[in-house]
């Protein structure tokens, strides 16, 4: 992984004009975790393959992340993130919408740039455009859900599958792909990262609640506070009574509410409904769904052995 | 190009969530005059090759085309477009960025649907990303233009090079290697392309002052109205003298001037500069440039005759 750190170091120097590539450096520079690549190099180191040419894939993916952050963030109007402001804050509005095309264009040049037989590139282009335009729908859905009065869980979890993980998903397959692996390793793969980017998202919403806030690195409720339908908060609606339910809303909605009144409250209804434990439920289930389908992956146990600790990781970070 | 229009027609049909496609297929189906597909399609019947893949490519251009409007719309605050409410005024910013991303995919992905050889596809792929990100490029410059003290002729042509000339170029690049031309007809097309690109967006300039307001389609002045730095305002003020270059750069400036008042100064301005006169020299060079790299093709005269009428044409629009 040192090497994409190096590759991002120098990738955007020198190009003019700069008031364009500025912003690209300054959102790539934050290293974030950069989850994404890292999954396309266990796969690829999973079946042997060449790791020299998944750093094209691997940065690939982890810029048109960083693209739909860029975007997002506009949208969301989201002022700080990983700790620093957000590239429309730190510029501007028109700024970041193109540098985030710019960005956006750079991921796919990745793709252009490896050295192995013309039809492999082709597979792993078209899984990666397929990627970016469901993680478009699926923004536009978060959107949607903001102003739509009923969105139901099935809905929900449709709208994380786009948004999400679709890109764990194209990562993985990706990399089978770059590495020659058989069609049903790749699909299997392609399964491994829906479900595993799935639980992802449910663990998120779950530590904006519950997380042990000396480890969660932000502040707890943040959801809450947006009034976002999270997982939590459209089971609690599915869960609660027809007395409670009119209520739970009304207080999830209140602009009256302090936040601290408005975040004791939310809990407790959480807590007589047992969201926690529904939630990391179909975490656990996701997740079992996500050890199934790398089951069926087409290589021994040894070599399985990075993704399923990635998966069991997930699912101790959500206890 | 009838199977073009008919191929928009349905492209964007059935999509979900229909509110990110709406304002693609609004967008689309504006017909606008479809310069670029043509272009594509000219060079292909230039050198006789296949027509039916030419529309994949004739479109990721034209898509392109509309994602860049839709964006550049945002940015440049653009009410109207086409005599319709743009995007972002119809809908809203949001929908019009993420529209606009995805929009740019889909474009993308028609070169995935060519059933060509794969290197065929990866060289076209890689024509047409370097065309988006110059694009890209040129807007931002455009962009800065707007608070840069001095901007001199050879950066505006830097500019409007990479903002407008690379599309053409792009098009007509790829239309070649679609057909399988030979590398010096395509290199040839692509600088045909640019110089023609250099001379639309001169015309265009041009025109904005000088059209014959009943033919052009939208009134004059608009430039000159918006302080917008056009080769026109960039050569007076290069051939103006100590004294004047001052006052007319005040008068260009003045927010207090009545529209009439102000557009008939810059214009006196420009009758005493002849900067009319010019510019048509100018575009008239770069017309003639682009005649001189058609002759490089290789493909007999009369298969050039298409591509001849479209450079001529454009040199009798602005005369």
């Amino acid at each position: 992984m040192q090497e994409l750190e190096t590759y991002f170091s120098t990738l955007f120097d020198g190009r003019k004009p700069e008031t364009l590539y500025a912003p690209i450096a300054y959102t790539m520079q934050q290293a974030g975790k950069r989850l994404r690549p890292q999954m396309v190099y266990h796969v690829v180191e999973m079946f042997g393959g060449d790791v020299s040419q998944a750093q094209y894939v691997a940065a690939a993916f982890e810029m048109l992340h960083n693209f739909t952050l860029i975007h997002d963030d506009i949208m969301d109007k989201a002022p700080i993130r990983r700790g620093l402001p957000t590239v429309y804050q730190k510029w501007n509005t028109n700024s970041a919408i193109l540098s985030g095309d710019a960005l956006a264009i750079m991921a796919f040049q990745q793709l252009l740039k490896l050295s192995v037989n013309e039809k492999t590139i082709l597979q792993i282009a078209n899984v990666f455009a397929t990627s970016t335009l469901e993680i478009c729908e699926g923004q536009q859905y978060d959107m949607d859900f903001e102003t739509q009065e009923e969105v139901s869980l099935e809905e929900y979890i449709n709208m994380i599958r786009l948004k999400t993980a679709v890109m764990f998903a194209g990562c993985m397959k990706s990399g089978a792909i770059l590495a020659g692996a058989d069609q049903e390793s790749q699909e299997a793969l392609y399964q491994v990262g829906i479900n595993l980017g799935i639980a992802f998202q449910l663990a998120d919403d779950l530590l904006d609640v519950y997380a042990d806030s000396s480890v969660f690195g932000k502040s707890l409720g943040g959801d809450i506070r947006d009034n976002k339908k999270t997982y939590l908060y459209l089971m609690a609606i599915q869960e609660a009574d027809a007395e409670e339910k009119p209520k739970l809303k009304q207080c999830y909605e209140s602009s009256d509410l302090d936040f601290e009144d408005k975040f004791r409250q939310v809990k407790a209804y959480y807590e007589r409904l047992h969201i926690a434990e529904k939630t990391r439920q179909a975490i656990h289930a996701y997740l079992d769904k996500s050890f199934q389908e790398l089951d069926k992956v087409k290589v021994n146990n040894e070599q399985k052995a990075t993704l399923r600790k990635i998966i069991a990781d997930l699912e101790q970070r959500s206890k």
